[in-house]
């Protein structure tokens, strides 16, 4: 082990063989910890070239149980988001998938720091439950075509490992460890086609456009290497997606988007990652056709309906889905109204992601409890020109002494300008199968 | 400690205030394995700006016990040899100092690789021992003003473990943090003056005249800062010190070099540091002068006689000092003749080193035994006009097969050239004290 970590340490690749070594070591305990934590540092410092990353992504997706669906699902659709401010997209975009006829069982994770889980949000729902065994998982996803489980330790164990050190070690924010950590439980997932949907801005852990497409190069890569249909769109997150940040009210908003109600942002984005999952199931369809396949799955209900289905199949609350108002809600809610005129030109969304967390919306800790009714709607966005008293937030609060503080960050992540400034985009790029449409 | 870890990681200078609590989390236990390896990865790869090499390095001096010898030395001097090959200095040194009245008290390490231990040598004679008890120590350096004994684990704890963990995490080669050990140890020891003795060339593992003083100018500014008379000679080890190269076979060197014989090289350095160690206490006396009283002490015998004490007060048996032909025998004795003529221009040191080690003489695990009757005494140094036929070294084995393979290793390590090679120089540099004589 300590030759392969002075091999990296003095900018060496390291070999197939080393790598498949390295993590069979971490998944069996047999190599020290202290040792994996040096490697992941000269990793972070000398980084990993294709091959490398590529090798340590198979790796630690075989260093553990990998699922096949195929009994239940002729193609397996995944997609992956690389985490934001009020991104709800997987609760509008499963349903919009499932409801074109093609299933979706995924797994997804809780929210930590900042950036919120889709599991958490989900949890606003009385009852509703990601704890499913895999015979319960593959028999909703057969009848329904639709499922939202939790992650299993069983996949991808290496992965659990590493992360675990890699958070308390400075050695998070590393290309390709983040790449393999990634696409390692795509793989051991066993996905055919998945669409990753890496944000870039002040709200994503990659602040450039051009980082995020060398962060989607890698994935796709790997992705293709290893066999399976990639396509990686780069999306902003500059400002939050949609309006609402926070549980409830994401969920909210989600049912809200599903009847064909909610902010043209999310609605956009949601279409889009739909549209670019069934592209994979059916390349030889245009984009075109199938996004009016998905515009009419909002539209004729189907949708919806889905995703009712899959509430009431996880022992969630329907009633709840058919009224959001009866989903948890805050004690307090205040509005936040602009003391100035302008155009808004900036937002810091981390900090707004964080302002969320102070309110209880999310956890600075793996574990903490959070609570499902709190946050914030903020119905502005870059671009918008605002005049004094204008609504710019609402927030909802379950301890009134938060209320002011939580007003203070949002007005801080705030940047306004006297001149008129452009909209920004939704997407900035796309890479993988559809990069040359 | 994350946050330490990802300030270094970044480029950031730790505070003091942080190196102190590392430090004590260190010393305690309370800061876990990996994010110290993770830490000290950053460190290789960020350095250290020399107040926190100098923050470090007294928090590790004061993270155990402090030696304070000055009620039985009025000034106490200190040396250090960053390690090489055929190093028996300290043999030599010390009884020189000794004998021109100021005492030492020192304390030593074993061998480890292709650098041999002043320990493993001294133990060549029979029943000497380096465990004493604190106070037999200062007993022994009142009443003969010379004691050589092992390092104990009390002073600078810290040290240990940061050395242990670097030894398996890749982290061994950082500046600042062998200018850490090293100095911490010397510091915890007590010492009113310190002659670094530090080694560059093929058997060092500084291999550049600039990276030894670099590492000689942090270790002078630690020592200064602390308040310590320092003085550090940059010495070539792109050969072996002296001839011998194995544990007896380096005692006996030291014992004829004592006696007035012995190499000349060896000599050399030998006259240079003590006189460099004496002068940090009489800084008023003109070191040419100092350098008289040394000759004069081994013409005289007395340095002969203080190390005859020595082993005396440390239970050795002085019928080997004066007899050194009663010091422990190979069972074979080969000799290496030249088998082309030409000029040597060059060895590989550290493959010497590793010959020696393969011979049995050293250790490439720790708490490895060593056979203390074999190794090599190789008389030729670069520069020397070689005939065909002339002795290049005589290997002395135990085991009859392994004549071969050090025969082979010797050779390998010899370079050649058919036109004159000027001889190095003993000494490149001085830095601290004696920087402007």
């Amino acid at each position: 082990m300590v030759d392969l970590i002075e091999a990296k340490r003095d900018g060496q690749a390291l070999t197939t063989e080393q790598i498949g070594w390295f993590v069979r070591g971490v998944t069996n305990g047999t190599i020290p910890d202290y040792q994996i934590a040096a490697l992941l540092m000269a990793i972070y410092f000398q980084g990993m070239d294709r091959r490398e990353t590529v090798d340590l992504t198979l790796a630690m997706a075989r260093s553990g149980d990998e699922l096949d669906l195929h009994d239940v699902a002729g193609f397996v659709v995944d997609k992956h988001s690389s985490g934001g401010v009020g991104d709800k997209t997987t609760l509008v975009v499963q349903p919009l998938v499932a409801a074109c006829g093609l299933p979706v069982g995924k797994m997804s994770g809780r929210g930590l720091g900042s950036s919120g889980g889709t599991l958490d949000k989900m949890e606003s729902i009385r009852g509703w439950t990601p704890d499913l065994t895999l015979p319960h998982f593959k028999q909703q996803l057969a009848e329904i075509g639709l499922v939202l489980a939790g992650q299993t330790n069983d996949l991808a164990p290496a992965d659990g490992k590493l992360y675990a050190l890699r958070d308390v070690t400075g050695t998070v924010p590393s290309r390709p460890l983040i790449a393999a950590s990634i696409m390692s439980k795509k793989l051991a997932g066993g996905a055919d086609g998945i669409v990753l949907d890496v944000k870039t801005g002040s709200g994503a852990f990659v602040e450039t456009v051009e980082a995020a497409v060398e962060l989607a190069d890698i994935m796709v890569e790997i992705g293709e290497d290893a066999g399976r249909k990639m396509t990686a769109l780069i999306s902003d997150m500059n400002q939050p997606l949609g309006h609402a940040v926070g549980n409830a009210l994401e969920v909210a908003e989600a049912i809200a988007t599903l009847r064909g109600e909610g902010p043209a942002d999310f609605w956009a984005h949601c279409l889009e990652v739909a549209a670019q999952m069934l592209h994979l199931w059916r390349p030889d369809d245009p984009l075109d056709e199938i996004r009016e396949r998905v515009v009419s799955a909002r539209s004729g209900g189907q949708a919806l309906e889905k995703f009712r289905q899959m509430v009431a199949a996880q022992g969630g609350d329907v009633a709840q889905v058919d009224r959001p108002a009866t989903l948890p809600q805050a004690g307090h809610v205040e509005e936040v109204q602009a003391g100035r005129g302008g155009y808004i030109a900036a937002m810091d969304t981390g900090e707004l992601g964080w302002a969320a967390v102070h309110l209880g919306a999310g956890r600075e800790e793996k574990g903490q409890p959070i609570d499902h009714a709190v946050g914030f709607v903020m119905p502005v966005k870059i671009g918008d020109q605002i005049t004094p008293g204008d609504l710019l937030a609402t927030i909802h609060a379950n301890d009134p002494e938060e209320l002011a503080q939580a007003r203070a960050e949002i007005l801080d992540a705030l940047t306004w300008s006297d001149d008129p400034v452009e909209p920004l985009p939704h997407f900035y790029d796309v890479v993988g199968e559809e990069e040359n449409r």
